[in-house]
């Protein structure tokens, strides 16, 4: 192992060479220490903790006024700038064996990163649908970076925050009181989960049997891949996922998922899950959830649902309509960090059936044991309810977010996106060297250049887009053309920027 | 569905009565706003951004100061204080449809949660191995939050900040440069994801068969709970992992895990993967991990290593020999959150072959098309090497962690809690009516007090010690008998405390 030798070389030799010199003090050496164990006395010395509060406090006031800078500036600067060659070679650097002081480290990440941001918090980024993030959010993750609360379990207020905001989410969703639910990263892992749980709660129904390799599950073909990746991580396999053909508007097509299921009964399959998804990851459509929700209850199959960003919709009197029947599914996965535009990641499951959920995941275990009182109280810990038993403080930021600027000033602001998405529609139509390539259901606009070679010419108008600071769209295939595809997402999104990204396609088109 | 209703009666009836008033300007009744919808103008008057930049500011700063306040008093509380239930009571809270002042949601943040958080900040904080955060970490959480930054992939600073992490981690653990790894939540996490890289692996090898029956694992009786969790949700099976008994040091039995592989071949499974431990959760003892990877390599199998709090030890030059063979291992799963002490969460995961990495979960979809240039270049993205298309920076408060504090300095707190354990083993051995459970490798201290009826009284004890305050360990079983469990991890964590709990484990005993 050359890279063994190098590093066994590397590290004791740095440490054992220096000396500690904090507030005064000259540190042991390291035998010495060994030594001296048994007489630690009170001191932290040997902790993180600054030796000077006071001035951690300036620096940390000073780099909290300089992120506030960059935030009220947003407008001012581009969507997004290239990482110059010496920025992503900083990040090649030795070991950090030495302390470095705060305020350096800071300066390196106000000169090589926060520059170089992914773009989304700029009002002009409408890329493979990011949220825009927000101030209470940013706030209530700074408190949570302080708290350091673990979220597994264990009985503490952080754990009644996550409770609460899983009582809101039950509301908002229409979920009874028994319904259960969590943080996770995001709805590539809630799908996940919630494939675990259905495939759980079907196999205790009809006894264990954990490699059935009978089981088929169904979602339209235009289903997040995530759901065909989650088919194959829990050992079901790829090919037991029928994906069904969908309408001209993108939803799955009821009269084909309905003939599957039976043609798959008949060949002796056990049909056990149907995933619905509201807002196709390419295009926004929405499925016939009511639909599908009498079709699963019928068939008696678990219900599961991708909203991982449509499902807030729902907070739009204007557009939950069109999401009708969701409070019928059996789960539901979706991001709060999307159009809820809480800072990343907070994704969120919630499962109808809280004993089924539990099922899945609880493993009791004698160093989780459970009290009546102390800090082993409170059970059934979230721990209880997936994978993670080191769970960060996701729920603070969204008790921030949903708090300060309430769910009617949420709707609006999705109800906005919306408005902007068609307004970008009606101006694609108006142009007559664009094309639109899919319906506008929600918030993504599908379209592209007429002009020549269109699949590499509307690539090369995307990456010029990014490279001048205009606009940030990302892009697609629709019906095997290059689709450039405008998620709007952000709250900071507005008419100017829409327009922006249509006059410059069509100037980068007229130049190409 | 009576809960649809009462929400879908809920929702739109407030939200329909209220009026916006923000800076003078009264908003629109929504229908009258999708008239307008296109004629949204240049103006952001729908999106999150404050009004006044500076009231947020100044309010922002007075957050700041409030949670340094409680960070340079932290010694001053107890480690823990119950929930009163009116605080409690407080998170089931009405839906928030109308906003709130931040200021306001920032006064009940201070009254229901600050006081009542999880107790691993402080000082006597021993339970379940939970790190105590720091300061350079949650400032750069804070930045993080502002940032919003989706590490999924695209072309952008954080991303290679992220990438500068892996490469520490592969220089700190002797891994090649072609080694691939990311970060996860947790180590649950992270042990099911190295399980399913290698389950990936050997089915490659051997040709597809994502639900071959066949393949069995082995890891020691005293492996964590998500291992064999993650053999079920894998859809291999629980009893497709072969828990090994472990010696009088509770380390994995080399001699019964070989002729167990021995006996599965015969049998005809296919052995496929060794977990080994570095830090059992219960006692904290470190397998053979050398040993273990000269025999998965005469075996030809899967080595992967569950570090999750003991794989930072290699920090300490002292401990690090107690780790030799980790840079043989194929992949190391552990967390940045515990003996690193970086805020909660920050797990990892380290994979020797990058290209089986990758194949596990890379799923190409049109809606995640590489370019060469601008924001969709910089391929391959993390979303390839694990489940999350969603991710939040934890690259960024852990380079915030190690270059502020350096390596260096974190091996010493390591050590120096290792040089605490072994304090707190001295006292129990040196009291009579305390009795030691277990050896004493790393920093968990597992004892009881020999009173009546030890399991009821320890247990007793412990909800005790966390009512009063003083003292938070938790508790185990070793050997059928209720251990209670000292976790020493939290940097802050001093000789004052390990003799407090001494101290009161005595006095609680001999009152009870």
């Amino acid at each position: 192992m050359n890279n063994a030798k190098t590093r066994t070389k590397r590290i004791p030799k740095t440490t054992s060479q220096r000396l500690y010199l904090g507030s005064g003090r000259v540190g042991l050496a390291r035998s010495e220490k060994l030594r001296t164990a048994q007489d630690v006395t009170g001191s932290s010395a040997c902790g993180l903790d600054p030796e000077d509060w006071t001035e951690s406090r300036v620096q940390a006031h000073r780099m909290l006024d300089d992120l506030f800078d960059h935030l009220e500036g947003l407008r001012d600067g581009p969507v997004w700038r290239p990482l110059p060659s010496a920025v992503r070679e900083s990040f090649d650097a030795p070991l950090p064996i030495a302390p470095s002081e705060l305020s350096a480290v800071h300066e390196d990440f106000l000169r090589n990163i926060l520059p170089y941001g992914n773009g989304n918090l700029h009002p002009a980024f409408m890329g493979w649908v990011h949220g825009g993030g927000n101030l209470a959010g940013m706030l209530g993750e700074m408190l949570a970076g302080g708290l350091n609360a673990n979220l597994g379990g264990r009985d503490h207020a952080p754990i009644e925050v996550e409770r609460q905001i899983l009582r809101w989410v039950r509301q908002i969703f229409g979920f009874p009181a028994t319904a259960t639910g969590l943080f996770l990263t995001g709805s590539s892992m809630a799908n996940f989960m919630g494939l675990l749980v259905a495939r759980h709660a079907t196999l205790v129904e009809s006894g264990p049997d954990a490699a059935d390799c009978s089981l088929v599950a169904y979602a339209s073909n235009a289903v997040h891949g995530c759901v065909p990746q989650a088919m194959e991580l829990s050992g079901l396999g790829r090919a037991a996922l029928r994906l069904i053909p969908v309408d001209e508007a993108g939803r799955i097509r009821l009269d084909i998922l309905s003939s599957s299921i039976a043609a798959d009964r008949a060949a002796g399959f056990r049909p056990f899950l149907i995933v619905g998804t509201a807002g196709t990851v390419d295009i926004g459509a929405v499925d016939d959830i009511d639909g599908l929700a009498t079709l699963a209850e019928r068939e008696n199959l678990w219900f599961h649902v991708d909203g991982a960003f449509g499902a807030l919709a729902i907070l739009s009197p204007t557009l939950s309509p069109l999401l009708a029947g969701l409070e019928r599914s059996d789960s539901l996965a979706f991001d709060f960090h999307k159009w809820g535009q809480v800072p990343y990641d907070a994704g969120f499951l919630l499962v109808r059936d809280g004993e089924a959920h539990q099922a899945t995941f609880a493993s009791p275990a004698a160093y989780l044991r459970r009290e009546a009182r102390g800090l082993a109280a409170n059970s059934p810990w979230p721990c209880d309810f997936g994978i993670d038993l080191s769970r960060g403080f996701r729920a603070l930021k969204t008790w921030f977010t949903l708090k300060t600027y309430g769910l009617a000033k949420l709707g609006d602001v999705i109800d906005n996106t919306c408005a902007l998405a068609r307004r970008l529609e009606a101006r694609v139509r108006a142009e007559p060297s664009l094309e639109l390539l899919a319906p506008v259901a929600l918030n993504i606009v599908c379209f592209r250049h007429r002009g020549v070679d269109p699949d590499s010419l509307n690539a090369r108008i995307v990456a010029d887009l990014h490279e001048s600071g205009i606009a940030a769209p990302s892009t697609t295939q629709i019906g095997g053309q290059l689709a450039i595809r405008a998620a709007i997402v952000n709250h900071r999104t507005a008419a100017r920027d829409v327009d922006a990204l249509v006059d410059e396609v069509l100037a980068l088109g007229s130049r190409r």
